[in-house]
């Protein structure tokens, strides 16, 4: 990091509010996802206390966008079915006020979800998130990961990122060791975490599902999208830095992980964030 | 639980002795189920000691039924491809005699699922287990839930559990706090269980799965279609108590539900069973 | 056993070096899996060190695969959709030089999977992995099995593994309490395991990922196919073997594979392994 960020008071005080939230209504989260990562997914959403449904055909995810207090769209493995099922849900959420977040995974070099994630990008999606290798595809500026490997550093895909997010109006997030966070104008960084977040499948997925969950917790407060996002990010994060430290290996971390998500106390999250939050607009922001 | 009910000596004598032939036949398992849980759900059948396969595409699905010992049909995803293949399992399972289980995950408010749920009902199926808020739907008395939330208690659905199960000739299961499980006539509550049971994605699918494990266990014994089932919950939530006392978490619960499962002595069951029956019929039982 | 074999010093040695080179790479895996297994599946691969990707739809499939360090075709849950996209994997497999293996999930009383493990095992595999049952059915010398469940005995499956072998250009591997693994004139036994891993679902599937993993690392060394599968049974089983020891059930267990995975050290390979090696062309091993 390079240019001066200042510590966020505000983002661990919307963690906090949003988690109490989330426990509270709790958000009824859409996704369609991929089938490597569903029953993961579900189980962070409801460890976190949000309320998970993964409904991904036709004819009934436009209906069900509509109810969801938000909804993810994880392009991991597009059937023709999901692709069909997604335009729909994307549809029903545009159409009741739905925030929805766009996880294009492994765009870039393959074809299929790369025309479906160029194409859904420009209906708006609340937020984008992905790794460095995505986020440079999806703004056109990469040749694409290896898969869902991230090959760059979040903080190499921050222009891209900016321009994706004043393009299209969305927030996007990239996450890798440090979660780079951006609406265009204001960035965002998040510390917290572990790499054993990277040994297990879906932990980057699930996050994209918790920040549909509080998206949707958000609704009716004054937190913005960018902070609900941020907030998604500093409570996973910091549930990570909880169960790597009682973990032997990825198996017991990723149990671990959905046992710190319920666990965790909304007024410990202050004292442990390692957020910076920079609000220059983007000609200032050097890199 | 307003109506009388006596403790019942019966189920978990039927329990050990289910549980039991369960690990020694084991019964194959046969499950069309959602890509959620599949994961999770042959891992309980397995850590019972029955045999899963998840067979769900057109062509084999039918045959995979006639040579399976149970089958299950759960509705949470349900792909063009699962439908075509759950009636031709379901075909199959009734040509050859195999009790089959039907679970209409989120029937009300997603109409796919709806009319496939109210198409398979008609077809015998020995047992259909749902939340309260599902089996209120498929009876034509609710308006469905949140997707997979029970919105309602499992006794607010007792008379429709019973007009299903009078209507269709299938033993009806309602989870909750307290299962209720029905055959129109008699009356079944199983007491044991945690709440944690509900922070776990599949947790109420797989008792589905068990369902059929045990009701395909149970053919050649005097034990019937109501006591198979009952005897499935009662094993599958004991086990929940048994794995909750050592969890941290959600996390930690999922994976101790298994160890238990696959260490729960089937002497011990009666001693912490809470069962009660009550064998009025229908007009007697008093709400 | 019933043919004087020798305890193996290379496998150990392969195993340890390949097992390094997994972590350094690491081999982008390609996985066209079944749906139960995705998740335990990827874990396995990224425990391990590997690159999981499981990219199974029509029109990405075949670019992938080009791109990839290995390959695994599973047929456990074949829709159309993934019928179709490992048609096309494989052509860009063998365009691109990619090992692959072939793992023909209950094949024999199914017949959309029988089919296409039979027009697949033609187009060259590096290997093909299943239980006893299914490569005698493969082989067309069996019933098939009870789905995924082994009725035979590995070395019941000898003679038509060593057929499949010749015939077909590779090394087939027989998973059971000692596992068997030859190229038609080599025979490898590995009585590393537990018998956990059949309490679990995808143990065996989860092994096939790995093959493909491994094959990929052994691409520039001089260990060939046969040495590759060997070493990846070796290691997927001693890290059974380490599980097994603090696991509680097979839920813990599984937890704890991944765990053991991630922290095996190549340097202790040498002294766990129990791996025989015959050397004899196919006429003089005797059964």
């Amino acid at each position: 990091m390079c240019d001066p960020l200042r510590p966020s008071v505000r983002i661990p005080a919307v963690s906090a509010e949003l988690l109490t939230r989330v426990r509270q209504i709790p958000p009824l989260t859409h996704c369609i996802t991929n089938t490597v990562v569903t029953g993961f997914t579900a189980n962070v959403l409801l460890a976190a206390g949000a309320s998970p449904a993964m409904v991904d055909i036709v004819g009934e995810a436009g209906i069900f966008a509509r109810l969801a207090s938000g909804l993810l769209i994880n392009l991991g493995t597009p059937t023709p079915e999901q692709r069909a099922a997604s335009r729909e849900a994307v549809a029903g959420a545009n159409d009741a006020g739905t925030p929805w977040v766009l996880d294009p995974v492994a765009v870039g070099a393959l074809p299929v979800r790369t025309a479906l994630a160029g194409e859904l990008v420009r209906l708006r999606p609340a937020a984008v998130r992905g790794n460095a290798s995505e986020i440079l595809a999806l703004a056109g500026s990469g040749s694409g990961g290896r898969g869902v490997d991230a090959l760059d550093d979040p903080d190499a895909a921050l222009d891209a990122a900016r321009s994706l997010a004043t393009r299209f109006g969305a927030v996007v997030a990239v996450s890798g060791p440090v979660d780079l966070l951006t609406d265009g104008t204001r960035v965002i960084r998040v510390a917290n975490g572990d790499a054993l977040l990277t040994r297990v499948t879906g932990g980057g997925c699930a996050l994209g599902a918790l920040m549909a969950a509080f998206l949707g917790a958000a609704r009716d407060t004054d937190a913005d999208a960018l902070e609900a996002v941020a907030a998604a990010t500093l409570v996973y994060t910091l549930a990570a830095e909880h169960a790597a430290r009682v973990a032997d290996g990825p198996g017991s971390f990723a149990v671990g992980l959905l046992d710190a998500l319920a666990g965790i106390d909304p007024t410990d999250i202050a004292a442990e964030a390692r957020v910076e939050q920079h609000d220059a607009p983007v000609e200032e922001v050097a890199r």
